[in-house]
Formats: C-alpha cells, sequence, structure tokens
C-alpha cells in the first residue's frame, strides 16, 4: 500500500503525479465552486455503492445544469484507474465534475467543456477485519450558522460551495467538539458539517427528514436500509438538538466513517450502543460480503 | 492594449501565462469555494477605490478566518504588476486569496499559505472619453432561488461559493432577462446575481438596507456618496419588487457595470431617468477626475 506520498491523482482525463494535478485559475469549480462532487470510499479495489453515489452525481450535475456527457461507467473507470495508479484497495477518493473554463461571465453557457478531477488517500481496510477511521466517537456541538435553506441552495445538490460546513466548523475552535450540529432557520435539527445524524430512542430510530436542508447520504440510506432489515423502526422527521441531547444514543453517518458513535452533545454525554453497534456491524458485514 | 489572446496571470507568487495559470486540485479554493475575491476595474493603469475594495477582502478574510498575512500593498503590486505584463491601463481584474491546500480535512487549519490569483481581462476606456461595457440596459427578473440568509453565510463575504448566484442565473434561461432580482427570504428584495439595486421615485433614491443578505458594494458606496453630495434623498430600506415595477426609474450598479440604468423589471417598463444619468455622469467624472 502507498503510504500517499507520491500519490496520483486522474485530472482533466490524464494521470498525473498529485503535485502537477492542477486546474486552471479559470475553471468555473476554483471561480465559483461551481462543481459537483461525490466523496466516496474503495473497499478491497472497487468504491462502495457506486451506482448511488453515480445517481446522487446526476441530480447534482442536473440541478445545477452541469450537461457533461460523460457516461458513468466512463468516471467509474477514472476512479478506478486511479486506485490502481496508486497501488490502493482501500481508499477515500473524491471524484469532482466542474463545469470547466467558459467566457468571462457569471451566466453558465450550456456547452460544457467540463474538468474531472479525482483525489484518493489511503485509508485502512474496512469490513470486519477493519479498524474505524475516527480516532473515537464524535463530539457534537450545535453551531449559529444555520444550514443553508433549500429555497437557496437544495442541500441535495453536493458542490464545491463547502462555505456553510467551513463556517459551522470554524465555531468549534477552542471547543472540545468536533462535528458541527447545523440546524435549518427553525430550529430543526439539518446534519452534521459532513454528516448525517441519528438519534435512537425507545421507539426506534429518528433522523431529520429530507424535506429540510438534509444531504441524502448514501450511508444514511444504507443505515435505512439495515435498520428494516432489523425491524428496528424509523422516523424521518423534525426535532431540536434536545431530542439529541436526550437520546439514547446518537450517531452520525459519512462514506468515510460509516457509522460513528457520538459521544456527546452540547456537552451531554450520549453516546453509542446497542442499536448503533448492530447498525455499525451489519455494514461493516455488508462491506465484508461484497468487497473482500 | 492587448486583445487578452496572449493574456498574463499572478498565480501564487508568480506572473504566468493564462493558460499555465493553475492551482492545485487539492486547492481548498477548488475543492470548497473556500476563498475569498474582489472584482474590480482598472483605470489608466490604476484600480478604482483600492482602500475600499481592500477593506472588503479583510472583511471576507476574516469571516473566513483566513489570515493570510499579505500586506494590502503586495496585493495592490500583484495588479499592478498584472496590468503592466497585459499592457493594459483599463481592464477587469480579479483578485482572489484562497486558504491554499491544506491536510485533507474540512476544518481548516489555522496556519494558512494563501493562493493568491490575479486575473485581468481588457475593457474599454472609463471616465468621461468612455463607454459603457454593457450592450444596452440591463432587463431583470426576480427568481425563484433566494438570497442565502447572513445567519448561513454573511452577504458581507464575497467568496468562491457562488453558486446561489449561478442558479438564479440558469432561471433567465429562456428569458429576455439578463440580471436575476433575488429576494431574502421574507420576499425583500436584496440584489442582483452580481450587482446591487436602486429604484428612484418621487422622495429620492430607495435601496434595500445592508441589514438584509445585501453585498455591501464599492459601486453602491459611491453612488450613495454622490447623492448625499448632490442632494439627492436616500433611504436604506425593505421592500418587495412591486416597488421596483412601479419605481420611475431603476438601476443596477457593480464596479464593472458602474451605474447601468434597467429597462424593465419582470416585463414591467421601468427604464433610465435623469437621476440615473446624473449618477452615473458623476460617477464617471470622478473616475475621469482620479485616474485619467
Amino acid at each position: 500500500m502507498s503510504d500517499g506520498s507520491d500519490r496520483v491523482f486522474h485530472a482533466d482525463g490524464e494521470l498525473v503525479p498529485a503535485d502537477e494535478a492542477t486546474v486552471s485559475v479559470e475553471d468555473r469549480g476554483f471561480q465559483y465552486g461551481d462543481a459537483a462532487f461525490e466523496t466516496l470510499r474503495a473497499y478491497g479495489g472497487e468504491v462502495f455503492g457506486w451506482d448511488a453515489h453515480a445517481d446522487r452525481l446526476d441530480e447534482t450535475c442536473d440541478l445545477l445544469a452541469i450537461d457533461h456527457g460523460l457516461p458513468r461507467e466512463d468516471l467509474h473507470d477514472r476512479i478506478l484507474a486511479t486506485l490502481d495508479a496508486n497501488g490502493l484497495d482501500d481508499a477515500y477518493v473524491r471524484l469532482s465534475i466542474s463545469r470547466g473554463v467558459q467566457p468571462g461571465k457569471l451566466d453558465p453557457d450550456p456547452e460544457v467543456d467540463p474538468t474531472v478531477v479525482v483525489v484518493v488517500k489511503p485509508l485502512p481496510r474496512g469490513g470486519l477485519a477493519g479498524e474505524p477511521v475516527w480516532d473515537g466517537p464524535a463530539t457534537l456541538r450545535t453551531v449559529a450558522t444555520q444550514r443553508i435553506p433549500d429555497a437557496a441552495v437544495p442541500a441535495r445538490a453536493k458542490t464545491h460551495n463547502y462555505l456553510n460546513g467551513i463556517l459551522a466548523r470554524l465555531e468549534l475552535r477552542g471547543t472540545d467538539a468536533d462535528e458541527a450540529l447545523m440546524l435549518d432557520s427553525a430550529g430543526h435539527v439539518a446534519e452534521g458539517a459532513t454528516s448525517n445524524v441519528f438519534a435512537v430512542d425507545a421507539d426506534g430510530l429518528l433522523t431529520p427528514a429530507l424535506s429540510g436542508p438534509v444531504l441524502p447520504g448514501i450511508t444514511r440510506a444504507t443505515v435505512l436500509d439495515i435498520a428494516a432489515e432489523e425491524d428496528i423502526p424509523v422516523r424521518e422527521g423534525t426535532f431540536g438538538p434536545e431530542t439529541l441531547r436526550s437520546a439514547e444514543e446518537v450517531f452520525c453517518t459519512n462514506s468515510t466513517w460509516e457509522v460513528r458513535p457520538v459521544e456527546s452533545v452540547d456537552g451531554a454525554t450520549v453516546g453509542g450502543g446497542p442499536v448503533t453497534e448492530l447498525l455499525a456491524q451489519r455494514y461493516r458485514e455488508r462491506v465484508e460480503d461484497a468487497y473482500y
């Protein structure tokens, strides 16, 4: 396994050494964050849930009217080629499609020459024999930075406009928290800066509904699927941070973390527990069965 | 004057041919739009209102906690060097400061190695002997895309997260409008996708107050200063798009357009008029006096 110091990226159709992988300063991905992306995790040389990620990427590109014209097989090939060139089976993968360089005005031209970038980093093995990529359970803190409403930028678009989450994380400086809990304008829990959030109470699983400004996480969907399989009742709804603070268990999900227990919310000790552990275990089993 | 085909940009401390001016695919400016910028206009080899632009850039960098450590004289020198290298006296200038490349997580590291980029494009001469850079008056249309609330991302931060304005402009496809009129979540006029908006009625000038999600435009401030000088009463407040549709005159401002009359709002003919023309003329006189 590479240690990452001599990584190779895929940039604009070519495999290139990481330190030579660049985009034009006029690329709209740089100038405006005018780009779609997916964060994926590779296990055993294949990415988890490719179809689901490719579907969401399609939706983001539709919302941004980035008509890139690239078959998803082509994008998939670029990911696999990048993993292969790095000698990586287990990795973090970031796939981006920007609108590319266009004549100098804000209005996007319908004719798109996209810039496609694949960045990879080594991760430990996943599945049953794997280790979590996080050092320990997450510590959540509710931040003042509100999640951008769907009426301004739809949360289901996963884009290079990520300052909303960065401002949320900046609020954690000087605290012991490592994930920002973001609320919508009505004070309901939306999501973490890079994760979806779940509570466990006496009635089962509870997570913010996608009718709010919530990214439809691929790991979120997988966890809901596992919960259905395990006959764990699920409510998708609206609730405030106090619901998390008083929950029996709280956990976060994203493609890299998988299922990550939450130790505390706003200083109130919560922690994982049997439901979190069951869901995490079933997730690891799915990874093991499918990719190793 | 160069025709722009052999332009030279300033990228990460160096003057380089435009087609070699790049940033790393791991630059946070590309990955997250994690960057501040200013759009400036150069007249006679100097940029208009440098101190005001540098102040606003400082405020954006403060809001994003991009502690770049570069004296404003250094940034100014890079702009002048870029204009000089292109043989341009009259130009569009875009100055960007991104947080640069940092280890791979969303949380910004306080230690910043910024990426500074200066992009220029030729523009016609300004001032009294100049021509407007726009083809004709603007046509405004109110869009459904709402301006991002300050509670999510402060509007006074001018950043590479520009999808909100791009989504607004995308709504104009297939219409005759060329500027999107964006409202806040309460339905009040905020701004155009790339401009501030003013109405003229029997009581004088009216423009959205900066207490709403409104960029504090440098041209906006200059127009307000000219209005004070000309004893034109000004109200900064909250109002709906119907106020613009029924106004005597409407105009937009930004650093490139200066004062641009608005022909119609949502199909209602408005047009410029004597107040718009007076303000535009005084603006051109200021440019002529200071830079030619």
